[in-house]
């Protein structure tokens, strides 16, 4: 909406030709999308490029320009097409080097037998970074300026990101509040834009939706002061009880 | 990969807060990426944007540029944060006009008492797009040059794209075959390599899980050629065998 936004923002940018072939669903958007609405910060935009140098590098250089922070997932395993850091370290100009210290996050330190090259190129990190601790597999992530990069499995994405509260530093987190209602959204348009336009401080969305063979819509306040977001569900629901439905709190407030 | 690939390709601009909140998953990318493989189109990216003017009206401009076809999804209902056709219109350079084609496609033609300002909204459609056919819930989507606007909401937006067959020239299309084996990625990272390097006219991507307590991997090899890919997957069972596991083929093949 109009209300301008000093906030910090971000952009994710999911890596990965599994995604855009349809055979997997991207499962990290939204934990991140959550994450981010705790920590103050608001994500503006969201990519999914394919594993190709040309289009990661792009897209980090183009991004990391326009947003406070970026967020990549995906690439950084042990295989041919895990191409994620060498990437990031072209984007900046940098070089791509074993880092000791993920080499010892992952157990292979220098001497140790288990130093294969597989496990070793997990180990490559741009000249620079600071790594971000993966809690679940070893592997580390990193951050190279304002850009934090991390992997695909969504287990260790989420932990990534958990690990990332104290580096994302935001402003006053997003609240909301949905409210369900079996009434149509060309029936509520008019009598929303009106509530819209007397709560500028807030962002209202209107989402249909059909289920159990009954259509509906719900109705999201958002706004980073909740007074105001309580004030303006309270008109959403005297609207709706006027046009004769119930309007339901919804459970997931995200 | 490196392959050449001289194949119509495809962007898809996501609009809406509500995936940018976390509030709701995206449901479409993925019946969008399975309908264009079967056209034989290529998507290559995907954007998620905010309900924003700005924010629209520039990825539709770059995204139009840069690629054969742009599909957008969402945005496009009778509430105040339905702005997409507006922002199509503005990118183009034309007005946004009633269409009656469209008003008649709601029951709302010229005459028509029920034809009120939500109802007439979704009527709006830039001067010189042609409709796409919405056969869910009436208000149709518009094709404006090679943007494609559909509705958010997944029933209807599958209905659309699915409606697209026609409109969508594209080449031969993307087969796929998946091959799931309880090793890990470093494991066959080698091994894998050697085998995309004797198969450069497929993809080949290994994609790590971890399901019922077990860590594993699913190779999966694309390419136009059904053949070739065969081939590479009999390899790659042969090197799974060879390092003690039982490869199977994976059920799902998009």
């Amino acid at each position: 909406m109009a209300r301008p936004d000093p906030e910090k923002t971000a952009c994710t940018i999911i890596i990965g030709n599994e995604i855009l072939s349809g055979r997997v669903q991207d499962q990290n958007l939204t934990y991140i999308a959550e994450r981010l609405n705790d920590y103050g910060v608001r994500l503006r935009e969201a990519r999914v490029i394919p594993d190709h140098e040309d289009a990661i590098i792009e897209a980090i250089n183009e991004c990391r320009k326009v947003f406070d922070y970026v967020l990549t997932t995906g690439g950084i395993g042990p295989t041919h097409d895990d191409i994620t850091a060498e990437c990031v370290a072209k984007a900046f100009g940098v070089p791509l080097e074993i880092n000791e210290e993920a080499a010892e996050a992952m157990g292979v330190s220098s001497g140790d037998p288990r130093r294969n090259a597989a496990r070793l190129r997990m180990a490559r990190i741009p000249v620079g970074a600071n790594l971000i601790k993966n809690a679940i597999s070893a592997a580390p992530g990193f951050q190279m300026e304002n850009v934090f990069v991390m992997a695909g499995v969504p287990s260790v994405a989420q932990a990534m990101v958990d690990a990332l509260r104290s580096r994302l530093a935001g402003g006053v987190p997003v609240s909301s509040r949905g409210i369900v209602a079996h009434v149509s959204e060309g029936a509520v348009a008019a009598s929303l834009t009106a509530i819209q336009e007397r709560f500028p401080d807030t962002d209202i969305g209107s989402y249909p939706f059909y289920r159990s063979g009954r259509f509906g819509t719900t109705l999201v306040v958002r706004s980073t002061n909740t007074e105001r977001i309580d004030a303006a569900v309270e008109e959403i629901k005297s609207m709706i009880r006027e046009m004769g439905a119930e309007p339901e709190e919804e459970t997931r407030v995200g």
